[in-house]
């Protein structure tokens, strides 16, 4: 298998970003039966937006879907113009010699349903109205994320991926893939995720709804035309934000240092770095997501829960044949490594083949986008032993008896 | 010291509540010099509310100061009315029988400077413009909560406390006691505090100032005579109560269970038991408390640091001679144990007469309100020996040689 060894992640050098990207959109369910949702709603059509890197191979084996979490998109990897500063959210991943290899892979990525950034959404106009959907969007899980995406790879022609990965909430719907399309996956990369929120992680997001749904400029989610809720949105990612840090790598960044002052200010003002960070982080994004989108996935993260009960935990398991991998981070106290624990003992309750690590990083939640070598390798150890066996499987099939 | 037999916090039945109480209010820097505050702002006259509760006995040696949180107020004990369902804040500790005996000793509690409830804050008067402070208020810090309540103690004519306790902010309260007035200080008890704010802690307090500044209700905080930010001030107390209790005990409390429904919603609904609790307690704290001494308090708070550096802590602890009992909890995430071992080991450093003690307890920073027997006991011993101590010295040198 000696072709995996010019593409191990820490080559070094040989990383590269896959450069200019462009974002593709399709309309899926235009004709026929709609989209069927868990909440029974429908809906109908729906635009999807998604970007690929690499080349599909003859057979369509080389195929990996990437699943973004909260906040993200479809632009994972590369930049959209010569000029952008910014990359994709999994730049460091996804790319030429990187842990999800566009040299050997084809990566997918889609913007999730209910997402405000070109899959249809509560911002989306719908068609009845001719206006945006704003709350009159139906409410989704993370069952219909999935759903939508396996409708666009049906789409693309694509049977089956090698695998399915994705972070925090992405990691929810690889989990959600590998229960609900066993024959659809080769394997899922479960990372820094939790096979359902808890009491505390459920409280977090009420406030955040509560802190949009309390702004003047909500509107009852009609405020397409008019100012947008930005404040209270902007207040709920603040909050959102410090459970992405660790308390130590909060403190290792601003610690108690001021914020271009000497001393207090003695009034209401920013005094501390810190403040003036998250001040900033909550301004950025208010201005740039969509409030009622915030609202709908958020929700879709709190009904999340594939294993409510033994009975259907092993209804639900009994099928599964992918390859698990999960994946946590020792300073990450929004799903703390205790969740993925708790999602590995119940993989191996039920002789799932499933395997554990917990990395070490000082960045909390957040770790799962950052560069880590060791995490980096063990990407990239678990996607080409699925590869390569998928070769050999293949060349063993392929050859005369 | 037979006399502490009789009042054991364990001894069950014999503890009983202090009954009806009143809070009591004085007027001081009446005439004369106004209070000097940190900021270099001056404030004159100032309201003081405070409750006492036992009696104080003749050589005035059996009074211990009791220091409030951030949204505590003076009637830490017993009821105000016959029909009251509710008691004050620190009822379980303080009373007949209680580790803070009132058959033994005199206790005081008085609402913070800044506060809202009965002490001069933003809410109250200027006599400058016969209108509310509002945001003319000077920004105060817990120096000058201590400052304040050290000039209410002068003025009923104590000269020292045999203890000052408090815990969260209250804590912080009681060691700048010990820090500004050596001589009045016979032992302070710190509380689930700190030393200091993390950047994390800073980091809330920050998020919660936006909830409320954001508020267009706020009105630059020039709102008593119209709506006043409810909205803005729930959200801040919604996400600082998810910060008052432990993950495992808000699992414990609440879990995933839904609220008066069966099944989900599928709308922007509240779900979740857990975010049915929440929002009550935001709601009702929005009505009740003033925004802005909200601000005001986390401001404080967040500049408290009496250790910045070696030689200003070698400096402002040469002096200290009051006995230090450190207790924190096990699932405090608010104020960890780390935060008081910090303290501890800073005390330790400097020679000074320090204890420490760790308590399990499932309800995180909340911990230090509610009652549990070894913490009792500990506040009992501590407190006792302390008066024991007292009585002891008394009697050798009342006693002709």
């Amino acid at each position: 298998m000696d072709h995996t060894s010019s593409h191990r992640p820490d080559s070094g050098q040989s990383a590269q970003s896959i450069g200019l990207v462009t974002t593709q959109t399709v309309t899926l369910f235009e004709q026929g039966d709609p989209l069927k949702l868990d909440s029974g709603a429908t809906l109908q059509p729906i635009t999807v937006a998604y970007e690929t890197y690499g080349t599909p191979n003859d057979t369509l084996s080389n195929v990996i879907l990437i699943c973004h979490a909260l906040s993200g998109n479809a632009h994972a990897a590369g930049h959209h113009h010569p000029n952008d500063t910014k990359t994709g959210w999994w730049d460091s991943y996804i790319g030429p010699g990187k842990p999800f290899d566009t040299n050997r892979f084809f990566i997918l990525c889609s913007n999730n349903l209910g997402g405000c950034d070109g899959t249809s959404g509560p911002s989306s106009i719908d068609p009845k109205t001719n206006k945006p959907y704003a709350l009159n969007f139906p409410l989704i899980t993370i069952g219909d994320i999935a759903r939508l995406q396996k409708a666009l790879l049906d789409h693309l022609g694509i049977k089956k991926v090698l695998a399915v990965a994705g972070g925090s909430m992405g990691g929810m719907i690889a989990l959600q893939w590998a229960l609900d399309y066993p024959e659809s996956v080769g394997g899922a990369l479960i990372i820094a995720s939790t096979p359902r929120l808890s009491a505390q992680n459920i409280a977090f997001n009420a406030v955040a709804r509560q802190a949009i749904t309390q702004d003047p400029d909500f509107n009852n989610g009609d405020y397409y035309h008019g100012p947008k809720p930005e404040r209270g949105l902007s207040v709920a990612r603040m909050m959102a934000h410090i459970t992405y840090l660790s308390e130590k790598g909060l403190h290792e960044k601003f610690g108690r240092r001021l914020q271009n002052r000497e001393q207090f200010s003695f009034a209401l003002e920013t005094d501390f770095a810190v403040e003036s960070y998250l001040k900033y982080q909550g301004s950025t994004f208010g201005k740039k997501f969509d409030a009622n989108t915030y609202l709908y996935i958020t929700k879709s993260m709190d009904y999340f829960d594939p294993f409510p009960d033994p009975e259907t935990t092993a209804q639900r398991l009994q099928k599964v044949h992918a390859r698990l991998f999960v994946m946590s981070f020792d300073t990450d106290w929004r799903f703390d490594s205790s969740r993925s624990k708790e999602l590995v003992r119940i993989l191996n309750l039920h002789q799932k083949n499933v395997s554990y690590q917990e990395f070490h990083s000082p960045h909390g939640h957040d770790s799962f986008l950052l560069p880590d070598l060791e995490y980096s390798r063990s990407i990239a150890t678990f996607i080409n032993r699925l590869y390569d066996e998928e070769l050999h499987r293949r060349h063993h099939k392929d050859r005369p008896a």
